[in-house]
């Protein structure tokens, strides 16, 4: 294989969502070698995560082992591993476990978790909705609350865990707030005759004063009045100041409950700041117009955890799309060589922004249009099952949707437990 | 509802296996209370566990909710909790929270574990199979190892990785050892063009001169060969004396090995010496012809916790079918207030045992029937999708394997891991 002069050999690349897998896929026919570094062992379609923390679908339905994926991929590697450090003077990115791993281009696409704003003891009562560990962890909690509720006698006691409260009004709280009265109401409601529709809570809290910023106002206020048909009880101007085992603080109110889910805010991981580049408050990079950090014209950083404004001087949303385009643009780049004095700044093209509240109801905003309701849901079941990667489960989670909507049995409410009763205990009784 | 004088009307299941809930479903006309206990929420397919260990199937392929089974039956209600003790005096289950659950009729049916003759410590390097979690733990050691050998340089290091041992001939033992080679080698090393297939080493430890004890003498020999040609290392006259973190002791010699799985022998839970009856060597139960215990003409013990012999004398081997006989003849007692003295004994009715080994290969033995290959298989896979609990169960797991064998990429290779870096520690680096 022939080598141009300056052109990288070897492209390591951070992380194996959808910004590092696209990088990978995009540069298949290229004269490098590429080392893809994730700690899991898997991919993760994440717009679908919250339909495997309400039960709904399997982790195996959005999630496909990285290596079956790259299989036929000859030019790269993958790597289980955790990466700590990036040196950028000996050119290397240090593992967990202490290796080195030498680069000539780097792509960094981390991801970023939810932010407890510098409240990190909050976490353990709230977990964020991020990995498959996070959804099964917060499927788990509510299915073990239904049970724990079922053995109380009095009322009053089974209130705090028949109180499921969401936290942030973006398209991540929506879309769990809406699947949750769903799978409570219509779920697993009929296997527990003991309790009475009435006992059940489903809230929705947001701290700024409507649902869904991204979207326009009138989508939005159709998506609040989606969610009240649910039976969500949103709460506007809702800033939540405290979090307990025994429940969430509203200003001066305690809302009782043992299941809250953490879905607002993003924290870029601590491994960028070994970058040593410009962060923003939450660590995110400041990128280049190139995608790159000062002084490198071959280390990038992309998707969410990169800060990147677009022609407007407003800064890119944490989206797989961006991430994609991204990914796509950085590929060329390193793909062609290209001097970093001759490269187009890159440019997102926004191609629409959906939210899916419940079954059967969505909304979205694509360009001039804006729609809302059924079609907008089967708009958005085509496009997220089209993106999914790997033909096999987009064949299965067409299948299991069907099966749900037709039956409204949700299929995956097992509760693994690993120890007898150990269950109980992580539900914080 | 009127009745009948000495009729049991509270009746008490401890255990929703295969006895537990035939026990329920045969009751579902009768003048009865019941209340089904179980430590988990959910019914589990336990012939098919093996192919969860070994990826093949998810979790909720084998798994269904037990409220969800039963939502049809008004007269049961299930409880997710853990029998602590009987208490043959007040007549209640004493449950680990404290509770009380007072009973007219008790089925006691609870299963058993695997035996580490004597030696409890082997169990953190050798776990056995008999639960979803164990089923996980498994799978999970398994995708660790092929990650970990993946990145040591030195095949000699790599070594006990790629070395995995299951304990034991019985029918479990085999069919995982049979399922373990075809992951491995057809599943797993395509993804892994680092690792080399004479890197791979299955054995299977039997401490007796022959595998498959409950089957004739051929088909042993045919499931033999079966193994072999599948590439598994059978080891007879092999007893293990010893299991530590770096591997297995069979008389003065060392299998080094991070992979072993447990599959021999059973010991039946501690909750049954609170009933007071003889139990034999390993915990079970010895019943009287009509599965009661002395002086209880409504106590049953039933299933694999049960030591029951047949006219012969032998002891009725721990199958599935020999439960759910136990339970319909058990629920014809209790329904019909049957006194002691005009019960007929129990019988059991062999309608055949079968083996799978890897994929489209069998061994069955039905009456003067013996079968080997690909027929017995068909008939295994017919048999065992036939007695899966639930229609879409049935139709996942038909599609799951027809897939699986067009295919050969197994479905379910995610690591859950909850932290990161945890499957690591977990696999005992």
């Amino acid at each position: 294989m022939e080598r141009h002069p300056g052109r990288p050999r070897r492209v390591v690349i951070i992380g194996g969502g959808f910004g590092g897998l696209t990088a990978a896929h995009a540069l298949r026919r290229a004269a490098v070698e590429i080392v893809l570094i994730d700690r899991t062992n898997h991919h993760l379609f994440q717009p679908l995560l919250y339909q495997v923390a309400t039960a709904a679908l399997s982790p195996n339905d959005i999630a496909s082992p990285l290596r079956t994926i790259l299989r036929g991929q000859d030019n790269v590697t993958v790597l289980m591993a955790e990466a700590r450090e990036i040196d950028r003077a000996l050119r290397v990115v240090r593992l967990a476990d202490g290796r080195d791993i030498p680069f000539d281009a780097l792509i960094v696409a981390p991801g970023t978790r939810h932010s407890y704003f510098g409240h990190p003891e909050w976490e353990t009562f709230a977990p964020g909705l991020k990995t498959v560990a996070d959804a099964l962890r917060i499927r788990e909690r509510i299915l073990m609350s239904f049970e724990q509720a079922a053995v109380l006698d009095d009322p009053r006691e089974a209130e705090p865990w028949l109180t499921f409260v969401v936290v942030g009004g973006g398209p991540t709280g929506v879309e769990l707030a809406g699947a949750m009265a769903e799978i409570a109401f219509r779920g697993l409601l009929p296997d527990f005759p003991m309790l009475r529709r009435e006992q059940l809570r489903i809230i929705l809290l947001e701290g700024s004063g409507r649902i869904l910023g991204g979207f326009s106002e009138r989508l939005a206020a159709r998506g609040l009045a989606m969610l009240a048909q649910l039976g969500v009880d949103v709460q506007l101007h809702a800033a939540v100041t405290g979090v307990t085992e025994k429940g969430v603080t509203v200003g001066d109110r305690v809302i009782e409950t043992r299941n809250v889910i953490w879905a607002p805010g993003n924290v870029a991981p601590a491994l960028l700041r070994s970058l040593q580049a410009p962060l923003g408050p939450h660590g995110h990079v400041h990128v280049r117009p190139d995608l790159t950090i000062e002084g490198e014209p071959f280390v990038f950083v992309i998707g969410d955890a990169a800060l990147c404004d677009d022609e407007t001087g407003q800064p890119l949303p944490a989206l797989a799309p961006v991430a994609m385009q991204q990914a796509r643009y950085v590929a060329r780049l390193i793909a062609d060589a290209r001097p970093p004095e001759t490269r187009a700044p890159f440019r997102y093209v926004d191609r629409g922004t959906m939210a899916t509240i419940g079954k059967a109801r969505a909304i979205a905003q694509i360009g001039p249009i804006r729609t809302a309701g059924v079609f907008a849901w089967l708009l958005w079941s085509v496009v997220h099952i089209f993106f999914l990667i790997g033909f096999r489960n987009r064949v299965r989670v067409m299948l299991e949707w069907m099966w749900y909507y037709v039956t409204f049995r949700p299929g995956a409410r097992i509760i693994y437990s690993r120890a007898s009763g150990g269950g109980q205990r992580r539900s914080g009784s």
